[in-house]
């Protein structure tokens, strides 16, 4: 197995407590040599499926052989299992919670496994609060040292995913709906810009609607439209996004996660 | 004196200005091969409490030789001194304000000097209002090399400790307060686990107020009772914590630091 | 040229979402042993000004070769040009929108290049909208290679600087303004500490009034004057600073970015 050198850890434990660095000295103490990179510790407490989309989006650009340690957990303690896993040539380390479904939709499962090997597990009594620092952490390390992932525990029969909203079409109108909101208030939604693309050979013909509002036609980019004005664009995960240039959609539209969004042409 | 690979950074100087940016630079303009580990900026502005508590939760899950570096300085400029120490195999440097309290409690010390080496600090004619820069990064910058602590000037006579809220006993009731308040909204009291274990055999039967409000027995994890439900439980600090199940307890018990947490049996 | 060792980011993309991480995913994949290191991520969305103000302020205590690129972009995917600049020792990679602006008053310019080399940059049909992500991370990958900045296109004529504030002089009186505030509230203004220095030989005797309100004489440091009092001096970037010890003065004298300060003796 090939030595991980980076490690990235994307959570909600936020960044004023001790829980972060309390992490990275685990990681550090066992593998002095690895490079921590801070994916997120900003999603909001306990959204398992922001912190999937941003697990999603930005794994694939790491290099070859780098550990993803997702930790939002609100079940921790409970009976919920610990995946370890390699999709795309990355490895990951995250909770039996749904947190592993973008990654899963982005990129080949090579192997999976349910933690359950009792050699790299805290004995039962320890405390039920913080496995980020009781397992999570000390699993990183061992990884980083080369432990093989099936080493931990054997291949699990299913494992959870979210139910993520279908693209819907309503004769002519391609119907999705908004599944995250950015730091920009650009709201981003389930509609891959290849589904409007195979749809509509003229794209400056497809009218998007978003939250009830007319946001116009596709755009190359933000500045092509005015400043504060709506805007629906392709955006650089190749979804269709809504924003307002330099302004926040989010409060302007009134709309987050579960907005509905439509595209049709002006005909129909 | 063995080389400091690491170097942590526990401050409140938020992560929006250039100041931050500016003690690293000067730290690996000195040590070009230290890693660099932010416990966290965001400590509330001059809360040396909070950022006693925060080094102190997280200090000890570093490697050996680990250089912890803390500046929350509401005086910076003033006659307070600032302290280089070695506790527990971790090295420290924080102003002499009360910011290694937790630490003290937490960690053996085995070495404590004040900063008056001349060779070592600037004139005393410099900027005033950046000890960061312009003491404390520096002064990283040598210990990483390889000075001896003992180098930076004599063993103080005394240091300052805040004065910590005790843990009281009335009658049959034991009665703390909250110390910390996460970013979660969880209450963190300052009872230590092991005195209640040691007061009642059967953790079942005792009852936890907090902030005038019944939170039910100790719970072994958030999980176990149901959502947006109170709770108390031993945290991975091994303190009593109140919190909600998927909420803030800050917010719903209106309580923070300073607030009262009482213990008893339901018999009295 | 020399190699590149360490890599900076300054940006306004906050830290919840994948952006930071996606790009420093492809920086490492290029650079595996590269140092990142994030001045900050938290500049208002579109703030060059602030952007251009935290780089210059950073930037110079950075080791001699630092990388310093610098988002903040919001006319991105239109006809903005980026630029690589070296400055004082230090790389730069940044939009040609003023953000390079403070840099260039603070660092001698020593060469600087509009990209056009079409060899370094993604075919002009990919997402315009992420040029963090398909730009300006491989082109900070390349350099961290060493690839010479002269590669990168042609010398321009001319580059976009911000207007900035004149410090001006009424009479006896020497009138600037509120150029950043930072993140405890305090105002940095636009005057030199060394302008003031030049004209007043008795420091003690300049009255400051900043948004209508007096607000003493020149303070050595926060802690020379009481709790919540307000208070002028020279910070540690040497300009006139306003402040209120342990307080916010943006807070409590209601003033942001472009508030007038007045400096003056008390006879006028």
């Amino acid at each position: 197995m090939a030595r991980i050198q980076i490690i990235t850890l994307t959570t909600d434990f936020g960044t004023r407590d001790a829980y972060v660095g309390t992490i990275k000295g685990i990681i550090l103490s066992m593998a002095p040599r690895v490079t921590l990179v801070d994916i997120t510790h900003e999603i909001q407490a306990h959204d398992i499926m922001a912190a999937s989309f941003v697990l999603a989006q930005s794994a694939p650009y790491f290099p070859k052989d780098t550990l993803h340690v997702a930790i939002v957990d609100p079940t921790v303690g409970t009976d919920r299992r610990i995946l370890a896993a390699r999709l795309g040539g990355q490895y990951f380390l995250l909770p039996d919670n749904g947190l592993i479904t973008f990654v899963a939709k982005a990129l080949p499962l090579e192997e999976i496994v349910t933690v359950r090997n009792t050699a790299y597990l805290p004995p039962p009594n320890i405390s039920m609060t913080f496995h980020g620092r009781d397992i999570f952490a000390p699993l990183a390390g061992h990884l980083a040292n080369g432990l093989d992932l099936r080493t931990l525990g054997p291949r699990p029969e299913t494992f959870k995913l979210l139910g993520l909203p279908p693209v819907r079409q309503d004769g002519p109108t391609l119907i999705g709906e908004v599944v995250y909101v950015d730091t920009f208030g650009n709201l981003i939604t389930n509609i891959p810009a290849q589904l409007v693309r195979d749809r509509w050979a003229m794209l400056d013909d497809v009218c998007v609607r978003c939250a009830g509002r007319d946001v116009g036609t596709l755009q190359g980019t933000y500045g092509f439209v005015d400043q504060d004005q709506p805007l629906a664009l392709f955006n650089s995960s190749d979804l269709v996004e809504v924003a307002i240039n330099r302004g926040r959609a989010s409060d302007v539209l009134q709309a987050g996660v579960g907005a509905e969004i439509r595209l049709a042409t002006r005909g129909g």
